[in-house]
């Protein structure tokens, strides 16, 4: 556990990540993959502490993963809901985060559909030095960061079960398929994937992928303390069809495609989107052999993928997704836990154990 | 405790439920009873275990109880609420329940208003080797075997507070009144009563009562192991007006009248459901003098039954039945968790008393 | 702590509270406010009960704060959603809390849109002789008794914060202004603020405030025991302006102006509202240059108070209120579950810090 170097007390964007931030994740989430992995599956770490799951806008997935997230580490946790809330009743959100804070909260995990709600609220924390930690579970169009560490997660264990690092990576080929401009598991992913070294082609139909979108995702990355000549050139690259996205890729993680595509106007139908841009069994053969297919979820089967495919175990990393979910935001939840008391000694996983 | 003897990983139907396994639930939930009796009410039994409620129909009662019961086995629970879900976002039932496995869920408590619904998922359980139980919180007009169970507990206390065993309710009268059609607390009350050797009297409007649905309960049942001379024979009994099956009836159990059943004119007014099958204490005459009501609730007082009746401590067992619940529950999720583990050695509430 | 004198099962209205009373609940409170300044904020009070937050009402604010005391406390909780429950299918209220009684709750804390209902419930709970305490958390506009006991928990803290006590509020002087006719928290406010000794001065425009309802707080107090002379004579005045009501005040509570009011022609406008009773930089100028301001939220920023005076640390105490709420929950339902177990020897927080 090298958590010792982590300084960062809100989580809200990967796009300053670091590589030694992401081994670091990875390396903590190995160590609760371990834990997950015993008959009793709880930590005392955040005992007594409060993790408040503010999802301004409706999920379970991600909700539920948090709150199991969380309650593995001991912590309590206050879910809100927006329909029965305050906001109805004219409140800012800003007020309501105030409100969680003055309850007790420790750590706010904020998703909004609103790009810049978890960022705002996370300043006004720091403005009222509250020491909070806020986490971005989602915001618009924005980020999802906590998706693109598990999606980490997920494919350094599958490159390497043994001993997975973000070296794993280096150098390897991963598509992401469909409505890239309005996915905030993109745009997260793309920052991660590219500092740790893999090459990312994204295939969509022009009027879901810019040509100019991927070129904002092209800036090197210089991790802090490094020389310019040390800058990591991120790789990314466009493709209007689907069939040179595919050729070679190790992954291919296709994306959620969102009805409303459909009603404002930048998608035919559904069935032209699955016949130009669908995950088939023909298709997955420009792949490398051994290719995995990802998908966060929910999954419109006969739509960005075909049913086959997605239950296919040698191809798809869904479940092991959903998996590595928990112990990647245990991982979040517990080294923001950290960065927040400030703890002269690392809290070991070890002394965990004597739960 | 002899759950050594359970086997079954889930609860989905109580068809083939033999006697011995009525039993068997009848003494753990006995056991439990005395756990709720004492001030502290928790045993670790289920600590660092996962029990997702997946709730797909709404409800309060039976959700309530089934989240209380897993929280005194100190289990963390996952509430799944389909307003909120991903279910409106396109995603499968399969789909779903996968993703509560794949977060690490071990036991799966499912309602559906669709019949099959948890005997699906169980097969996919099955199917994916994923050593998950899988409990019917009531599907469709199908099953409801959790509350089947709480009514034979709460039957067995009425008639032997001591030590109460099925064998008690043997030739023992029950009625049960009314949309019986379309209830699946009466279709699991038939499974249960009949194999315990009691006999079941059902009285409703012909509308509600079809004479070929209480035959198809009439199949003798054959415990495991048992000759085919030894079968039980299930004993049921169709009356299309009250008198005669409240005739010295030990029990009456009123079935909840759904008021939809009056615009698929099924009925003609609840005021001539009231008239004709509504409880009173006049009509209680009939039955033996030591009688007792039951009801599953939620109640509509003034027509399955008068709110004098309902509140008559010496004729109600409607409380009864909702503690009975919490200890039957905690029950079925234990021998169910037993059962996941195959511990080698039975655990035993001895050894959880050291909470 | 002194706790041993608690004699109350339940906490419905304020209107015949004690000064020993409102001592005692300001004494534990604080006690309360040291276990929730360690790290770790749990105490092992109430494990094993069972706290049922039935909110017939929706709300996130109170709710979270009741269920948030209750975990700190170790109780499991049990939360009542309307939206999908019961009520729905017919069920009465009091059936509703007589199935959460059969399930095992040990402390029911009840939202009601309709006054009274919390004391109807209390009294079905002692005819059937449960030994369950039931707590207000608002009965229409009748009471809001935690709401008022964590304001006066925020104004002892303001005035003292070494040693708190009622008598730091003796003759000082507290404006309330808004819709006071419509306010439960204004009620609860009016029997506590004048009972330790304060005198309150109302401000609304007569719609909102009739000078016989003023009147209606007027009668004295006599505590158990005392004489009628001791009777505590209760000080409270009527403005139909806001200036001299604010005169030399200590502290202004702001009330939440509810939009319906409009719709009711109670009021011609917001605007117009907010010109004559909205507190402005130069309106607090008339108070006393200490002056602290309160509002039980949520806030409508610039109709009952500017975004100004809101985010003045020096003068808004409305974080304080809410922190002040998980404390003052916290002893609540610490008190009132004493005196459910009648313990003979007090229980102590002592022997709590040993969790």
């Amino acid at each position: 556990m090298t958590n010792f170097l982590w300084k960062r007390r809100h989580i809200i964007s990967l796009a300053d990540f670091t590589p030694a931030e992401y081994e670091n994740v990875l390396q903590t989430s190995v160590s609760f993959q371990g834990v997950l992995s015993r008959r009793t599956k709880k930590v005392p770490t955040l005992q007594g502490q409060v993790v408040a799951n503010l999802f301004f806008e409706p999920s379970t997935r991600t909700r539920s993963s948090f709150e199991l997230a969380a309650k593995r580490l001991s912590a309590d946790t206050l879910n809100f809901s927006p329909g029965s809330s305050s906001l109805t009743k004219g409140e800012t959100i800003l007020d309501t985060a105030k409100t969680y804070l003055a309850m007790g909260t420790d750590l706010m995990v904020i998703r909004h559909r609103s790009a810049g709600v978890p960022a705002t609220i996370a300043q006004e924390m720091d403005r009222l030095q509250a020491g909070v930690g806020v986490l971005n579970a989602g915001d618009g169009q924005h980020e999802h960061p906590s998706q693109a560490l598990l999606d980490l997660l997920t494919l350094c264990n599958a490159l390497n079960p043994e001993q997975p690092t973000i070296q794993d990576l280096q150098g390897k080929k991963v598509a992401i398929v469909g409505d890239i401009l309005h996915s905030r598991v993109a745009r997260s992913n793309l920052w991660s994937l590219t500092a740790c070294g893999a090459q990312v082609h994204l295939a969509a139909p022009p009027t879901l992928l810019p040509k100019a979108f991927a070129d904002a995702f092209a800036v090197p990355l210089r991790p802090e303390g490094s020389s310019a000549e040390a800058a990591i050139t991120r790789r990314v690259y466009v493709h209007w069809q689907l069939s040179s996205a595919l050729k070679d890729a190790d992954f291919v993680m296709a994306l959620r495609l969102q009805k409303e595509r459909m009603s404002d106007h930048l998608l035919p139908s559904l069935r032209e989107y699955h016949q130009r841009f669908g995950l088939t069994r023909d298709r997955i053969k420009h792949c490398a052999p051994t290719v995995k297919i990802l998908h966060p979820g929910p999954t419109n089967r006969g739509v960005e993928i075909t049913s086959e495919l997605m239950d296919d175990p040698k191809l798809s990393l869904v479940s092991q997704q959903v998996a590595s979910g928990v112990a990647v935001r245990m991982a979040l939840l517990y080294l923001m836990g950290g960065a927040k008391h400030k703890t002269s000694s690392p809290i070991t996983l070890e002394a965990d154990r004597h739960l």
